[in-house]
């Protein structure tokens, strides 16, 4: 048995026994974890200031460095986030569809937990906790594989997340690290097939695109967003105006950014310049059709082909005019990666066409794309937004991380 | 572009008029397939005589020409059967957990088709017809892959079914045969990333390791069932030997059947002959532990190994005496295929604990663990039994064959 093969059957007899601990016994070991990285972190930041100083000495980019560096504010945050999700309702054991066939047989449908859940990640180390915490309270085991980058953060997270299972008496295998950082360790838990349950990798489109090419255990993909905001010829045009403002500018680096702006030519003539105003303020990069150029003039780049599928991820937008509904909806399904998908319109029949016949996890009508998030969609917490279409599509909360098992009442019965 | 690219980019397309048909137009077209399948029976007739007389002159088994055979019965109750699910209610477009957030956004969750499910299944030409009109009346284009030695039959349906998609107005491509049936274009169905939302194998233990095995397209397992009968020490015996008979002989050949029996060392003694005499009336085939034989003498052979995970489809039985249910359990969760899983016992604890621990789509108290069934379960029909936990589990009805997407109606909101 490799190394990752016994971590493997070690999450599984953990789960086994986390899958029936219930719901007192769980919420007191998030207690525990919550408490345990309060007492703990001093010890965590030291650990934390080992990566960061690798971090420097690599010159990492700033923004990546402060992604991965902690102090004691966002560590209170990392708790807040654990007493949260311990104050979520347990989403195991509701039985839902309960009822009695014709022959007499009692047959329900109980909400139980997926098993060994993998998560593979980057460079937040605040994931390590996340992820962990949510998968303990759907009653799932967790084997955690983070970047090389957060790797002492990450093993002083889990090391404290351990010990805090076993004061609470739980298994401290409910939550485990792979430590070996390497690539070959990332492909062998994605073959760790009879152990994962699923796995689910955080990260960018690399991380993402490598994990559905070579994994063979079930995975659910999270995260790429390519997402459009889409001006309607009858649409507010300044309603129009502060949503894709919004939508690029208040975060650019996360999924549910828009990438690119479609324009009715209708109003194009009127909008362009509405928008432009906005997003000019901070300092947004246009790159546009023809037709875009043609009325905005050289503050636009000319796009080239690769814009239309790019997740910038940046102060950067792609704009493009279009004849109308159908090319615009045709032009999403073509270029979106199905997470998040707006049209700003007045006309009713025009927003129902767009809601039907977009095929995104999530479709707007009138409202910013940057709402597509477990929080705001009232699911309490989020392990991921899912752009897949199976198991689980948009914000994945507690239920998108249980399964279910058919239970049968008899008495007696053949057939 | 490969013709089978080629053939999953028409589905594509098809996938997407199809998931906005609404239900009066799917259910004419079904109503269309029924009728030109009565219609066009002989000319199917022939198409299957000639995978008939292929199959005598290699020499088929008696068992496997039986599976392949086509009669104006089986048609009929193919035909039957289609009609069956124009009947069942559309699932497609049903939005749950409506709801309006405290800034204005009403979001909800809208039930939608999967896209282009792909199915690849042995020599039954039945499920060509059974698997098609599933995908149409939920909304989802299908690419089949039948086996080889019903090629003739496969493509005949296909065509008939064509035709009449076409003649109630929907586009042929919603329906589509890969007449490759190399192991090759096997493989190319398992890496169709981009055009395949799912693929579903449908058929034996090595169709499906295959397929789990080589598939980069998210797969559902199916089927495979080692299922076990538990005989508890405070069981109903004369029950308990009814319903292994039942699990055992009603029909050995399906993944629902009985494989194994265990049996509390406390009645194995009273037990096991009961239900001896009841078995041996079908000439089951006993292999047992040391202790069964013990009792039962040389009409029991020695298991093997082996004979614990194995999927025997047969008149032949596994027989293990334990220790009680913490034991029987264990057993259970290493050597079970995750399917179905029955235990007969009147105490009320050890039937919850059986409920709660054994991990596997369906669970039973006191009944033959021949029900797991789409039909049995009240799903109205069924594609396969998943026994994988991610998306769905047990018996896939028309529920288990879509995806969902978020809706969300603003007036005007940014975050």
């Amino acid at each position: 048995m490799t190394t990752l093969e016994t971590q493997g059957l070690a999450a599984r007899h953990a789960a086994r026994v986390l899958a029936t601990a219930g719901t007192a016994r769980k919420d007191a070991a998030l207690e525990a974890i919550a408490a345990a990285l309060e007492a703990r972190s001093a010890w965590i930041l030291e650990a934390n200031a080992r990566d960061m100083e690798a971090a420097r000495s690599a010159g990492m980019r700033p923004a990546l460095q402060d992604r991965l560096a902690l102090d004691g504010g966002r560590i209170a945050g990392i708790v807040e986030g654990v007493r949260q999700v311990r104050a979520l309702a347990d989403p195991i054991g509701t039985v839902t569809n309960m009822e009695t066939r014709p022959n007499g047989l009692t047959i329900g449908k109980r909400r139980v937990p997926l098993g060994v859940i993998g998560i593979i990640y980057e460079a937040r180390p605040n994931v390590t906790v996340d992820a962990a915490v949510l998968c303990l309270k759907s009653g799932n085991a967790v084997i955690l594989r983070g970047g090389k980058e957060a790797f002492h953060s990450n093993r002083a997270f889990v090391s404290v997340m351990r010990e805090a299972l076993a004061s609470a008496g739980l298994p401290q295998d409910c939550v485990s690290l792979v430590e070996d950082t390497s690539r070959e360790s990332a492909n062998e838990l994605m073959n760790l097939t009879g152990y994962l349950d699923v796995l689910i990798p955080r990260g960018g489109a690399g991380l993402i695109r490598s994990v559905v090419e070579h994994a063979r255990v079930p995975v659910i993909q999270t995260g790429v967003g390519v997402c459009h905001v889409y001006v309607h010829g009858e649409a507010d045009l300044d309603m129009a105006a502060r949503i894709i403002h919004n939508a690029k500018t208040s975060r650019p680096s996360v999924c549910n950014a828009a990438e690119c702006l479609l324009v009715d030519e209708a109003v194009a003539r009127e909008f362009l310049p509405m928008a432009w105003r906005l997003l000019q303020t901070k300092h947004v990069e246009l790159r546009g059709c023809p037709a875009t150029r043609a009325i905005l003039g050289d503050v636009v780049r000319p796009a080239g082909e690769a814009d239309w599928d790019t997740e910038f991820g940046d102060y950067i937008l792609a704009v493009k005019v279009v004849s109308g509904p159908g090319e615009a909806i045709d032009f999403i399904n073509t270029h979106g990666t199905g997470h998040s998908e707006a049209i700003v319109t007045n006309n009713y029949f025009t927003a129902q066409r767009f809601l039907d016949e977009v095929d995104a996890a999530a479709v707007y009508v009138n409202a910013s794309t940057r709402f597509t998030d477990g929080f705001e969609f009232g699911l309490g917490a989020e392990i991921g937004i899912s752009t897949q279409k199976m198991h689980a599509r948009g914000p994945m909360g507690l239920a998108e991380l249980t399964s279910s098992k058919y239970i049968v009442y008899g008495t007696g019965q053949t057939r």
